[in-house]
């Protein structure tokens, strides 16, 4: 591993003692892994030649950038070296002319997104971690609130530069708006999870920022009514932005993390919506055709959100969910996706499993695109029994998502924690082509190895 | 080849010997290949059962629809067997509520977009060729006018179910919105050109139809200042669907052709958009941003296009302007992308290599996403000096096209008659990759191969 010192020429960049437990896990730190060595190259030279060192050498590399993840994908689980790419972390370029930035791996959303606002422009893939990189967000294909109106991390990428496991050097797409030329190798590399090569440089698209946003809230009794409303609201082509939804029994720990409270305290469950644009009226006339559907879909009433108050609480409470279950007690997070017409379904049957098993699992997330986030609350369980009801618990709303035709993870991805719920619900033939496709980049499976599909 | 007699238990649709001609080319005929077989499969079983025999025996097999294809993705030059989907062709469910379309392979595009329009429902993919299949389509990720607001054919592939060269089934993606569930195998196989595996089922994104579409005509004193403008209206947030351009050498062909008269007659060229949504007002209020873009941009005028007549006008004479090149003589169609703002650079260029070798090009195309078409003509050249020139001339714009950071096809693929200049154009790890990720679905190398990256 000393010959690290030659290829980065920088000691502080290569640390082959001490490496800190926080580059051995992932967000949560509850599966750790083992290294003999972390670097931070700086250029897409210096990750070429530390993976060509690994390639000839046998040795494997886990990579990272922010290590926001929630699912195992930066956990060094063979050793070997942790390539960390958080360095290489400036926005090279933003192109007004063909609305695309080129930025490094290493840039945090939320730099990269105030700095596209700046010039007038957005980025609209906005997960809720904004401090997790771009290069992450591509690894995963990251969604977020916005995606109804806007699609997720996969619809904003027009080029990468990537190093192969090789060391060999490959850039796939371009500027251009369209790409019929050969196999769609960007696209394969999207939300592979750092398992075919590691993201040096990517375009992204960017569109004129919208230049007003308002939120509309709709209360109901229940969560069934308000999903079946969603439905209708898809189809009434009032182009909402975000589509969540939240029941009240989560709102109530959210105002009790707070200490603020929610609106229209008297309902079951609420469609939280946002449409944005660039004139005020035409957003209203939006809003209108919501309302006159909320109101044939049994909505108690609609909450126009104009009062800058209302629309800090509202976001707050929403905003701080996972955080208010976690003050009180470890949980597991699944983003389980269903088609948006089984949402309700789904989430019934998790209410259903909650009364039986007594493990509490709050969920919310995007009712528009069936995205459900759950936090599996583990309560003052011993280890040895929650590990026992967390995996039954877990095995029940996996299987029941795939029956209603869903898919194990919406947005987060896959990593090791969910490995095992993905492999049971994959088809041994689309695990065969996916090994095989990683051979065809990996044939060491030196790369990321043992996660995802492996 | 008999024993596809027992595999389709149905002799129409095995055919081994007099295979028509139309079967063994594209739809331009002007490379033909040989074939022992020509079977239409009329289920995913038969398809499975045509591709096992082949692997157990390797015959190569060229798959195909409508064969409305420009560059020989269909042409059978390996020999085997041509596999015609054209008998799968029902659309087996349009789900109202998950706003998707179940549909087989061989539905051709016109069908599928009015059956959905009758459900009050839209399936914005828009290619020029309405008698293309969806499995085409998605073969080749087509793209058409209507991709700058809504996307190519890539954008709403939701589910494939396809059958492997070893005969073996397997679906890709769900109907969900989100997912970030393993390698994106989905992806790769939509624009591989059959080279990968024979699609037999899709599941395609719907959305709810627009109520209006309003045209804009915008004259400008030459093409350079137009595509200029046309990066401010991008910019300008009037979210047009089309945004299509041609010069008026091109318009005066398309003139003679009809017999009509395009407006604005004293024009170099032109821009013209449409604009769709549910509220004429609305709509309006876009066409006065993008009349006073147009306006600071230098447009001549801004016409909107509301009488009948004048919108019939104009579309006929956009519309056939590939069949106006032809009434005259042979052509070659070019469908090169470039970055948005390099459209006018290359077309200036096309219109000096014109001025150079007496050939003729005739450019129009998607202003706004920066495809541009060239036809290529021949006039009376001999066989011989045509088959020298046209690759002198086509090798001079795909350069440049590449220069400019543009790709060899923006929807129309790779096929045969595009490969030289596509591998030219790729690095030798891309090509290198695409062969592997090949070899991954295919190792026998049966499934029309020789073809885009092979």
């Amino acid at each position: 591993m000393k010959r690290l010192f030659d290829i980065i020429d920088d000691s502080k960049r290569v640390i082959l003692e001490k490496i800190e437990e926080k580059y051995l896990t992932d967000t949560l730190g509850r599966i750790t892994g083992t290294a003999q060595a972390l670097v931070f190259p700086k250029s897409t030279e210096e990750v070429s030649r530390v993976m060509r060192f690994a390639y000839e050498n046998d040795i494997p590399v886990t990579p990272r950038g922010a290590g926001t993840n929630l699912v195992g994908s930066t956990v060094p689980v063979q050793g070997g070296i942790v390539l960390d790419v958080s360095q290489m972390n400036r926005i090279m370029e933003i192109d007004k002319e063909t609305l695309t930035a080129v930025v490094e791996p290493g840039v945090i959303l939320s730099d990269f997104q105030e700095a596209v606002e700046q010039e007038g422009l957005f980025y609209p893939p906005d997960p809720g971690e904004k401090t997790a990189t771009i290069g992450g967000n591509i690894s995963t294909n990251a969604g977020g609130m916005r995606a109804v109106k806007y699609g997720v991390t996969r619809d904003y990428v027009r080029s990468l530069e990537v190093v192969l496991p090789d060391g060999q050097v490959m850039t796939v797409g371009t500027k251009t708006v369209k790409d019929s030329s050969g196999l769609a190798l960007k696209h394969l590399l999207i939300g592979s999870e750092g398992t075919l090569g590691i993201i040096t440089k990517a375009v992204v698209k960017l569109i004129a920022k919208p230049k007003i946003s308002i939120g509309v809230l709709l209360p109901f009794a229940d969560l069934k009514t308000g999903i079946h409303a969603v439905l209708h609201v898809i189809r009434g082509n009032a182009d909402p932005t975000a589509i969540e939804f939240v029941e009240k029994k989560v709102v109530a720990l959210g105002e009790e993390y707070t200490g603020l409270s929610f609106p229209y305290p008297d309902a079951g469950a609420y469609i939280l919506l946002t449409l944005d644009g660039d004139d005020s009226k035409e957003i209203h006339r939006r809003i209108e055709k919501i309302k006159k559907i909320a109101k044939d879909n049994c909505a108690l009433d609609t909450l126009v959100l104009e009062d800058p108050k209302t629309i800090e609480t509202v976001w707050q409470i929403r905003g701080c969910l996972v955080k208010a279950v976690e003050a009180k007690s470890e949980q597991i997070p699944v983003d389980i996706v269903v088609p948006i017409n089984k949402s309700a379904e789904f989430i019934e049957y998790v209410n259903q499993v909650e009364k039986e098993t007594g493990i509490s699992m709050v969920s919310f997330g995007h009712a528009g695109d069936g995205n459900v986030h759950l936090c599996v609350v583990r309560g003052n369980r011993s280890k040895e029994e929650w590990e026992k009801q967390s995996c039954e618990v877990m095995t029940k709303i996996y299987d029941k998502s795939h029956a209603l035709g869903g898919l194990t993870s919406g947005e987060h991805g896959i990593g090791i924690s969910k490995k095992p719920y993905f492999l049971k619900a994959s088809e041994d033939i689309n695990l065969k082509i996916m090994q095989q496709v990683k051979a065809a980049f990996d044939p060491k499976n030196l790369l990321n190895a043992k996660k995802v599909f492996q």
